[in-house]
């Protein structure tokens, strides 16, 4: 839960969960002091009148509330790709051997290079081609395929084409991108090949909340990997396949166990 | 304040806090489950009858209680050293630009080697020579200067000697030491030496607190850096004190912020 | 290749590769001076008459001289596993879509449990159980398994047994294995509930060379990641694991390259 | 030396020290494909005929060479700085304690804050005061100072003004400059507020030459370290100068032992 900040909003909270015998095991809060805002992430066992204590919260907590309570259990998604394997591979691996919280209810591509992977884990693989369609109309297509599996995110695992906001709107808070970054940042196409020849020393991703069309949203995790002037433009693609699984894998895990708060254009991250 | 864990703690807690006019303004909590025991950080404004609070908090806590409350300030330190200048050195230019929350009250140093540095930074010095002396009466000679500063923690910034148990006992959980760490571990003289014919790959350095003469005690903070096989002996010892000034640095800001609670032979870190 | 140093040398090797109408497309040398040993790694292009070559080679070098001499193509392996999947499954995606220069010819597994997975990328699957039999007797079972595919090179992908000193000796520097590390190390079972209860705030793997069946041999790749008081081990474990795959991952891509070379118990890699 | 690459360059230049009776210690060659060019660095002992050596290397080398004969000795620099003390510290402790080949001869500061630091190492600090000055009017009197001591490079610790072209065109090649680097970028004042309120995750620092007034030069070394939600943006500053001077000290090793080319807008490091 989040909501505005004041003295005692702890004390007033515990005792909604202690008078309705719910055993706090974890617990985490955070004051943004800028915001004067209040978050907090309890882990909670017992027997649970959910609406009964939400009801309540909400009578002691003040403005600006958000209140969520979620069993612990696997999150549905759906993911989108393009062409490139590493980071659904890593994926279907977790989702496989249990590594990571998760339901894969499907993938979704542009292009049908995926399919055999996916077919290999007994997933469906939905082929959505862009060609000879507006933007809005294959993010339509690819909308009505998504809705119809009801998945709690989108992970973009490599989906190298930006959505529309149209779409972006559909899915508000719940669509988690994973994208290379470099220092400095370079715009454009083949931007290894701009990394190679501005001789960069570092390779980053970093995955985030995809909050509109255009921006970047609230980042979640991000990691780099060393590089010199002997890695050509292809290795440094090879460097930066290997953290933009990890970066991504380490994101969905916090997200999947509710971790994550987005407060503004940023995360708090318990 | 550290106790056994229990249904309600927070809320009680929070309760005397707020009975108190207490506002939290930072507050984390921890539960070690295996140890069934509890730990919580709360900063706290607001004006405080300390002794009263401290006595209810005893009132409405289970067994096994520790409480410290203490005021955000400046830590006063003694500075134990031998011949290496870099963690000294990064200390002391921490202190002097207001880096670190800390005064540096004396440098006792086995050899003399330091002083003149020591001197430029308006800090007493003391050489108290190791030889024709026994392990106890060195340490015994030590402590005695420790003990005329009155300090709240001891910093082997290198400091090249094994403490006696006698020393350690003066002044439990307040020993702070700083040495490098490699993957396999060596044993014995010369470590860098060792590590250059291992061949290894990354260098390391660990922080942690003094528990007794021969073991390591509880970790407080750890971090590497990449060498290869062109970086020699020497090279891999100054690439050591990078990671070994900033490793130290790191786990004092934490000590000094009053963020770190010693559980068993670990710390649990806010 | 690698001999003697002595004056001269970069230039006698340098000639034999210019009479022959050979182009240096890239180029390493490394001097061990504690060995007074000389490194070097040359990439050629041209028509290559190798057995002329190395004769040539060998009446320059002064002694100790070794040579290899190999075209860049895919290396040939076999793959020895337990119950783990993660560096089985990474591996697998990386022969699947050509991250690695790699051949996967099998697959050998001392429990069945990865048999399915394996069949999924169409590579043979080897269930070759040490049960009721003698280390030595289920080592010669593998080893005649693994003979008959002739791979270059036997990765121990989370094997979980260690090898009789006789296997090692059928593939003299031609075993790599992935193992976890710890700054302190761990010995003994279950090291990560071992780090979980020392506190450890980073967790390592190491990408080595085997050399015989007790001591780690040369060391390949190193690399960690930091954890924190609130992982349990299982986390540890699971952040391990992300590790451990991506460091075995870059040790193979610098070995499958003829990157590697091996001095005594260090490497050498260019 | 650097020239166009071409077949038995590296037979030709050790032919010439071979000739000259030198001995190759230490060697590295890098042949950049797409610019078709040849970098080399070569450790040579023995009696040496600098003139005629290089004139002889320029006989058999092809077009667009570059050589560069230095002695094995302490490099000659100047500082600027303004009021940051966290990099110059870390080099005048380096300096001291010979942790880095290299003599610090002056140190400018725009504001005189620093100069009572710099006095406890004997060495010069000049105040040139920006204030009623134009930016060349400056830039004209702290070239003035900077050429009396005829240093081989300028270090950037901090100097928290952008130069004018016509002093960067005084110095080619010879400035070396740390910054703090994000991603993703943030431009414009008080990069620190604005990477706290994107809620970045790693910050990190770009250590590279100064190649004209506006524009970043050739990257020589970059590093991150890891923040999180609860780092405000005075903890994040904090955290980002502990990597600039580690950061900065790695660069300035690598140039001090002339292992830095640079290749159009890109660095090769040996």
């Amino acid at each position: 839960m989040d909501c505005l900040d004041r003295k005692g909003l702890i004390y007033d909270i515990t005792r909604v969960l202690f008078n309705h015998g719910l055993n706090i095991i974890s617990n985490d809060e955070f004051v943004d002091n800028q915001l004067n805002h209040f978050y907090m992430r309890a882990e909670v066992e017992g027997e649970l009148d959910a609406e009964q204590v939400i009801q309540e919260l909400y009578t002691v907590l003040p403005g600006g509330v958000n209140i969520q309570l979620v069993p612990q259990q696997k999150k549905n998604i759906v993911i989108l790709v393009t062409k490139e394997h590493h980071c659904l591979g890593d994926l279907l691996l977790r989702y496989e051997f249990n590594d990571l919280q998760v339901n894969i209810l499907a993938v979704i591509g542009n292009y049908p290079v995926l399919e055999s992977l996916v077919a290999r884990f007994s997933i469906p693989f939905h082929f959505v081609s862009h060609e000879g369609k507006t933007r809005e109309e294959h993010d339509e297509e690819i909308a009505q395929v998504v809705q119809s599996y009801q998945p709690e995110y989108i992970v973009l695992a490599k989906y190298m084409r930006v959505l529309s906001s149209g779409f972006v709107a559909q899915f508000p808070g719940r669509i988690i991108n994973i994208h290379h970054s470099f220092l400095p940042a370079f715009i454009g196409a083949n931007p290894y090949k701009q990394a190679y020849e501005r001789g960069v020393k570092i390779i980053g991703a970093t995955a985030h909340f995809v909050s509109n069309e255009l921006d970047e949203g609230p980042i979640i995790a991000q990691n780099v990997i060393q590089v010199n002037h002997a890695h050509s433009a292809r290795d440094m693609a090879q460097s930066g396949r290997d953290v933009e699984k990890i970066v991504l894998a380490q994101a969905l895990k916090l997200i999947f166990a509710d971790k994550v708060f987005v407060s503004g254009n940023r995360t708090i991250i318990f």
